[in-house]
Order: C-alpha cells, then sequence, then structure tokens
C-alpha cells in the first residue's frame, strides 16, 4: 500500500448537518489526517474523545473552545486538544476550513 | 497552560543549510504540528526517527521519497512516514511550505 494520499484521490464525506463535510487523508494506526470544510454558520458542536487532537486553520476563521477556554484561529493558527478534553467551534467567515489531526487514528472515521 | 498556539506568537526557527526554516505550533507530548518553509532550492535530506510523521502540502510543490517510493505532491496532499521509515523531499517551484506532525513530540525540536 502507498504511503502517498493525495487529495484528488480522497472522496468527500458530507455530515449530517448539510453544512460541514470532511476528506479523510494520510492516515496509519498512529496518526489520522482530516481536511474538514465548514460553510456559513457550521458548526462542530462540543464534544469528547479519548484521541488527542490538534487542529489547524486553513482558510477562514474560526471561534473554538477546548476545555472551556474560547479564542479566534485564523489561517496558519493552531490548538491542541489533550485527551478527553470537551472542545467544539463555529465558523466566523462565509466557510473556513481546517485540518483536523488524531493520535491514534479515528477508527470510528473509517 | 493555553491549548492555543497562535501563529504569529511563533518565533521562525532558521535551520542550518540557510534554504529551510519552521515554526513549531501546537504540541503537547503525543502529537506536535510543525510548519516548514523551503526557499528555492530547498531540501529534506533522507533521514528517519522513531516518530511517526504525516506531511500535508499547503503551498507549492514537492518531490517526497517515503521507503524508496517517490512521487510528487502539491496543495492539499499528503502523505504518512511510519517509525523507522527513510524519507525526504525537495521543493519542486521558487519556494513551499508543508505542515509536519509528528507522535509522539519531536522532543529534539524544542
Amino acid at each position: 500500500m502507498s504511503n502517498f494520499f493525495l487529495n484528488d484521490d480522497s472522496p468527500v464525506i458530507n455530515l449530517p448537518d448539510g453544512k460541514t463535510r470532511r476528506k479523510i487523508l494520510a492516515h496509519n494506526d498512529n496518526l489520522m489526517i482530516v481536511e474538514v470544510v465548514f460553510d456559513k454558520d457550521g458548526v462542530g458542536a462540543l464534544h469528547t474523545h479519548p484521541h488527542t487532537q490538534a487542529t489547524y486553520c486553513l482558510s477562514g476563521e474560526f471561534e473554538f473552545t477546548v476545555g472551556g477556554e474560547t479564542k479566534v484561529i485564523k489561517p496558519g493558527d493552531t490548538l491542541i486538544m489533550p485527551s478527553g478534553i470537551e472542545h467544539g467551534c463555529r465558523v466566523l467567515t462565509d466557510g473556513g476550513k481546517i485540518l483536523d489531526i488524531f493520535t491514534p487514528e479515528r477508527k470510528d472515521f473509517l
């Protein structure tokens, strides 16, 4: 199996809210990269999971809440979500894209 | 300590080759995100490390070699580097930027 995961080869997965969609990119048991696109008013509801997560803002601006701390992030900004910490976001611009990174991989996404 | 790592707050680290520089972004013991900027003709020499790595291309085009497989990646493309696998890259355009992601974190970068 190849170690390359090209963007054009990765199917778009539409999420049930109709305002967000994801692409699963490079992943193995230890690590997973996921692109998430938000339309205007898209939200990632507060939730927790045992995976450690980091997020990188690719475009647009987002308000993120992590463990009760809330900040606005813009392209190039990042945050870390330790295992089990409650986190969520909403897009502030007409749309936006983030990279969500998980260790270990989110087997529930596959 | 905050879970947010904003881009403007992260110092630029110039690497000894004079053609590449990095910014350490979100990280904890389990996970680390690093932005790496390459000037024209910048190279990441073949090397190995025990950390699992994934890379996301932010801008420019790069030729990557991983475990003997070589491919060109462009913005949005990704690859995974399992623990201990030999990998390296060179930028093909006048410059470029990638996101390198490690689990666990690269304590040698801190």
